[in-house]
């Protein structure tokens, strides 16, 4: 049996030292779990799955049960998978009534498989809203009731920033932090605001980078030397209803491709952040082709995101750009798996761990005090020597 | 005034001969409307919104009202439109009570615009659903009865390819034309079919290309030099509900970028055929890219439906690929604009025009007998030296 790998992530953003602990457990449980998967043979989409499932499940994260709530007062989740294998790829957008939304996408992914077959089908692969809810149901997932996935602290954030909307809509001035504009600025979005309340409140809440915890994620590789990697985001608090965030979006949140040949690596990468920025970048497949033409992954990483986020073109017009990065990179060459990961939020949490260990490496990275988040990303790696060769 | 451009198509698909003509006049009058607001002065991004929407107006085409119906007998659009000139992009998907959902996704483009504000708000750029139509209602864009959306033809499809559907889940063997099974797959497709009459009748139709035309899209260039590329489909016949093409997805149906320097070109792409193949490939902006590194664009066009298309590692498993490609090229040291098409299905209509001539060129452009569709792809394009130099 080959060596088979996990690394996993509860988001870049702003996370609360008081709760370390929990994340890091929750980091390390879930590596713990998958990589008994990966030991009974499973494929690198089981284990990504499954690891963004156990993610997920869990309270503490902006994804499934517990995520935050849109203007609406409901949870609405995207996910997506993608094969490194097939490269096929499956994703769900504002899915409102099931625990783990990267079992829907993961189920549009392994429909697509049958497209080889005489009928000539095209298997879709987005479905959003409730009638990727329909197809999921008749696929045999269970929904369950909408409610069921509010959580208490979700409802209290909703509350406590709906207020802060409410007061905005009176006075804009208290939203005004950062950059103190002059009476003309303030007055014409006063009158934005008063005119589209619902809008402009959508999505900045200046000083509180909790509430851009955007996206969980996951990338693996079987035992046979299959990647694949996941996403699932509950979205920004009270976001627009129907918004796509980059978990939803090919190439934007999830990107896998298989080794070509016996000398070209294998990448798998997850993105979390700023959802709109990331897929304006196409973030996860732009890290992906970097880090396929660099030899050293964390000089490839230190230039995509310097040159293909920070300074994109893309991104030209806007004043905050956040993200964070989880990437696996496998050289077939030197039978080693880089793992890498980059943030320039506060705080990225996440965990790994390979087939053939028996404890999981957590992380709580931390932006050092001397650099404002937004700017130069904090960048990692970690070289692990597989033990057996892939072939 | 510089010297503005659009050019339009009504699909990459299997065009009745019957309408050649109603096809080329619709066409030609949408260019004829569009290049009066082009002298007038209006903005790139208003040229291709307004040439889409003269055609999602019209019932011949898959577009706004008289779209195909979906699984649940309702229109279902995707649109999305790109500024060269920002790189912003808004898109919506699975919208049901709007004539016009490019004009949508125009809206939440230029509503990122006031990203800059000192408010760092994040506006969305891809909505889907009924957020999306309330989304739009907020902002004053008005939202019509869905039923008024379905047209008599459509309705008229929908029956004749629901009855398939039905019969295929009594006896499936009548829909294995193209490659006979042998009876272990007819008996496991049987099985599949039983279990999920939806899922498994979605979006095939053998010998029936016509149910495949897919998307209107136009691209276009103002007096500023600015290009723009919009896209807007109602998606396959009997496709599920909450299906996203590649009309709502960055990079995939829709694609403009300005010329960097005064050396680079300005490219502006939209794209036709298999919603969920053009997705894969990403299609539009691998386009873009080709023909902004390519001196010669045609050679460019080929080179990427070749390689990035028809043989590309992401559709290895695909056995029908079919794609439409309309797509400028502005040259600043020539000053001229190259338009370029390319389609593998049996037809593609188009039209293009620009403010310094009195008549539409219009082109129904049909594949050699002697190729099949969805193979070989037939590649045109036209010169045009502009009369003014754009600085």
């Amino acid at each position: 049996m080959n060596e088979g790998f996990i690394a996993l992530h509860v988001g870049a953003g702003h996370h609360s030292m008081e709760k370390k602990h929990a994340y890091k457990t929750l980091c390390k449980k879930s590596c713990q779990k998958v990589t008994i998967m990966l030991k009974d043979g499973c494929s690198a989409v089981e284990a990504v799955s499954a690891a963004v499932v156990s993610l997920e499940n869990s309270l503490l994260t902006n994804a499934g049960r517990g995520s935050n709530l849109s203007l609406s007062r409901k949870v609405e989740c995207d996910a997506s998978i993608m094969d490194g294998r097939t490269l096929n790829f499956g994703a769900v957008g504002a899915l409102s009534d099931y625990m783990n939304p990267v079992l829907v996408a993961k189920e549009l992914l392994l429909h697509q498989n049958n497209e080889n077959l005489s009928l000539h089908r095209i298997s879709p692969c987005v479905l959003v809203g409730e009638g990727a809810s329909q197809w999921a149901r008749s696929r045999g997932l269970k929904s369950i009731k909408s409610d069921l996935l509010v959580s208490e602290n979700a409802l209290h954030t909703y509350n406590k920033y709906k207020r802060k909307v409410e007061e905005a809509e009176n006075d804009p001035r208290k939203f005004l932090q950062r950059e103190p504009a002059n009476n003309e600025t303030l007055h014409s979005e006063a009158k934005e605001m008063e005119k589209n309340p619902c809008i402009s409140s959508e999505a900045w809440f200046p000083g509180d980078e909790s509430l851009k915890l955007d996206t969980v994620g996951a990338v693996g590789m079987d035992c046979c030397g299959n990647v694949a990697s996941a996403v699932s985001s509950g979205g920004i608090v009270l976001k627009h209803p129907g918004r796509l965030g980059q978990a939803a979006l090919y190439g934007c949140g999830s990107w896998a491709q298989n080794s070509l040949s016996s000398t070209e690596p294998a990448v798998a990468v997850t993105t979390s952040g700023n959802g709109e920025h990331l897929i304006k970048t196409m973030f996860a497949r732009t890290c992906a082709e970097t880090l396929i033409s660099n030899t050293d992954g964390v000089t490839g990483l230190h230039y995509v995101f310097h040159t293909k986020f920070l300074e994109s073109p893309f991104l030209i017009h806007t004043s905050e750009k956040l993200a964070g990065v989880l990437a696996m990179k496998f050289d077939p060459v030197s039978n080693s798996v880089e793992v890498l990961w980059a943030h320039n939020t506060a705080t990225m949490v996440l965990g790994y761990m390979s087939t053939h260990v028996t404890k999981a490496v957590t992380m709580f990275s931390t932006l050092p005090s001397s650099v404002d988040p937004g700017h130069k990303p904090l960048i990692q790696g970690s070289l692990l020597k597989l033990h057996n060769k892939i072939t």
